[in-house]
């Protein structure tokens, strides 16, 4: 079959591979099927998390990579998200359930994100959160690797008036492959990203929260849409003129009575184009 | 069923929001059905206010975000517009109408736009006015948030000729949520307009108007493909060698005999694809 | 039926129009049903200059506006063109046959593009071109309208190495409705093509001419990806190394050998997508 | 039938044409058949070097024009890619096999890509290159005409901490019509790109190296991506903080772990769109 055929050619590029950490369930890969564990939690959830992702994957806030979790509605210790897996692919049946170290719970060997301490270490220091999203967006890199602050330009970047401060994995973690791949420095980035709604990440992408799967990702879509707009705008010259922070407070408060609206529209388009 | 389960996650949203106006609709939501009005207008008028919200969700004019109406054709005084709903998701059946002052008629509790004064307050003003476009579009935004102002550059966007007045919400009303909710705001935002085909909105979006549903979504097609285009030639450095007013006014004339062109693509497009 | 209920719309429009044309086929438009001509011309010449439309819509070179037209394999006086339509909406019952001085032959009683005169005006003066191609793109419309030269980037783009000289309808009609809606226009832009593959028009598109329909679909592609390259390059500053006229003449040449592979391609997907 | 109609447009362009190579299997094409040759490789290889091809003109990385080879898993002087076609219709049955020379092996006359001698020259120098794309990506060309180097602005296109040399064929071959037609350009070519995973080629294009059809695909994606963000840096202003070569260096060999998660997206992207 095709999906057996093609595997050669990833399998030769992992072991012409010198450098580089492979997960134990893909080594033990062909030998041992992987143990899964249902998480426990709503099974809405767990479809609300697929969704979202499609639906990233769809405005192409995410590619290949980048993730979307949400925190356990059973044990608030917790959070769900896929195995690795590229999010326009996520279904139920990929989630995970992680501990509050950031480690799967129930046994599950099935291969879990290498970055996942991203989403551990943000739920652990902000109680309120209860979805966040990682992307790699082309538009919001350019605003972490310049000294150009990305600002809300309109009310549905609002949520920008905290600021989107910039975190560089060089500060806390040296030259490393670029990656949050352990507990501290999902710690350090959680610290940068303090109260915000959003954080850059230097050479790599962003991180955006919220306090429902259907605000974090609206305001990763529009993290995406602001850094767009802003672009464009400082490539007419002269001053921009923001929102300012009274707006930008009360804006993000009035969306948040608007998620229904793009969230139920994402979801029939993911259900339709997938 | 999924629609039911996902609903958990926005109510979790809007249930957590501290500030902001909810609809009566909403709040009553689960308990009581809203009561419907069939808007008194021609069956075609209805049609093709859904269509030319499917066109504009097309062409990326309109996100889950933004809304058309058009003037009643039985009442002068009225318009239509759909409930609060993504356009991309409008039908005929989601159509409510609206009296001068934008409050819904014949008692339809469905949960409107807030945003509907934009339109109540531009038909009062004007009254040539048949249809009106509000719109986030990307490209457009810089123009209201720079020195830059939005100029005819092909005879496509002829009708920028008349101007594109920026309105800032921040002159008659402070610190807001960026939203037109109410008519004192939708009148200042109709004053700026004037005669012109089309109004900028700091931070916000833009709307334009025509003498026909098909006329305001041409014209909110091609603000936005004018605004990509002056954004490239801004970037080239140099004096842009823009439309003059006599082209503007002639071009502007000319085009109103091209309408049933792009209209009937488009139509078709929106009965294909959605 | 929706058809007929949705031209309310557009005759609204129509009617309240003050100024500009209406052609007579358009004037007489639901009394009389109009007479038809079916061109003499090979089969073939019909159904590939249907494909080459709707190609273009495809790539987004032509949108609900702009056409292609073919000489005549029969007569090389006439060419034909679609009736006025939305190229991807052209068939080949929708082509017209045009005599020397861009008026329909056969008592063809359809309504033509205004602009038939750009087709006609070039036919006469260049001998050689069996096909050409007048398009909105949005990423030429900057090199008409600002002093920088549209020039080869890349190899896909030799044929601009003859210049892409900027005709501005100003200069022959002082103020217009920017349309090139006679022969005294048409030989303008005509003269100012003169032995080019392209000429841009300003504020209003650009033409682009070859021996046949496949390279005038070429070049009418890849003005626009050649317009978006250089745009983009021109953003880094700098100086911008264009290809040799002598690299452009040696390579405008191999690249006619290269017409069938990009033709086939483009030929499937029109016939899979619309 | 429509294919042989539209035949004749492409045969029309050729004829008229003066100049340029016609290869013979072109020359003597409605005579006689093609003799084949199926490539003495696994057939997994043979489907994976078609779904690249898809994959790469999916995410417009390819358009009608460039290609992907393989290194033959049987016979490492060999490589395979498709006979002269456009990507997005590639299927096992159009591959051919090449020898060191670059020429077609097993008598097999069907029409190849000129440009195979990029391909052969790199694999002889290059003996752990197993996959090669040459591409002709919009965003990527503007680097190799301006005196910007494309550098890792982000994890994904870590892999130029290499460097990404400019190839000018004006260098070794003069004026001529930009095509790698033969040995010597493609040797010299291959010795610009030294150990580096991309070169720009001047007008042109770029080269991109792996050691997996996985990893080719992979490095010509983001070599596209990168470029398109270091674009919009650069529009920014100001010096922009870079990868470190040895961030570029982990990041690179911890991206060849993440090989599998893309490439299955893009396998059952490519399946099911084209």
């Amino acid at each position: 079959m095709a999906a057996t055929k093609a595997k050669s050619a990833t399998t030769r590029a992992i072991k012409t591979s010198k450098v580089g950490r492979v997960s134990k369930s893909t080594r033990s890969g062909k030998a041992a099927k992987p143990k899964l564990h249902k998480p426990r939690v709503s099974a809405s959830l767990l479809e609300d998390v697929a969704i979202a992702s499609r639906v990233l994957a769809r405005h192409q806030v995410l590619d290949a990579f980048g993730h979307v979790s949400a925190r356990s509605d059973r044990n608030p210790d917790h959070f769900v998200m896929t195995r690795s897996l590229a999010p326009e692919l996520a279904t139920p049946a990929d989630m995970m359930e992680f501990d509050s170290d950031s480690e799967a719970v129930g046994g599950d060997t099935r291969k879990p994100f290498v970055e996942r301490y991203i989403h551990g270490e943000i739920y652990r220091t902000r109680p309120e959160v209860m979805a966040i999203v990682h992307s790699h967006a082309m538009s919001v890199i350019p605003f972490g690797i310049t000294g150009a602050a990305l600002r809300p330009v309109y009310h549905m970047g609002s949520f920008l008036h905290s600021g989107a401060p910039v975190w560089d994995i060089r500060d806390k973690g040296g030259d490393t492959d670029m990656l949050v791949s352990n507990r501290y420095l999902g710690r350090a980035l959680a610290d940068t990203l303090g109260r915000c709604a959003c954080a850059l990440m230097r050479g790599h992408g962003f991180v955006a929260v919220g306090n429902s799967i259907a605000e974090a990702t609206f305001r990763a879509i529009y993290t995406d849409g602001n850094a767009r707009i802003q672009l464009q705008a400082e490539s007419l010259g002269g001053p921009i003129n923001f929102l300012s922070d009274a707006e930008g407070r009360l804006t993000t408060a009035g969306n948040q009575n608007a998620m229904e609206r793009p969230w139920n529209l994402w979801k029939q388009q993911a259900k339709r184009k997938t």
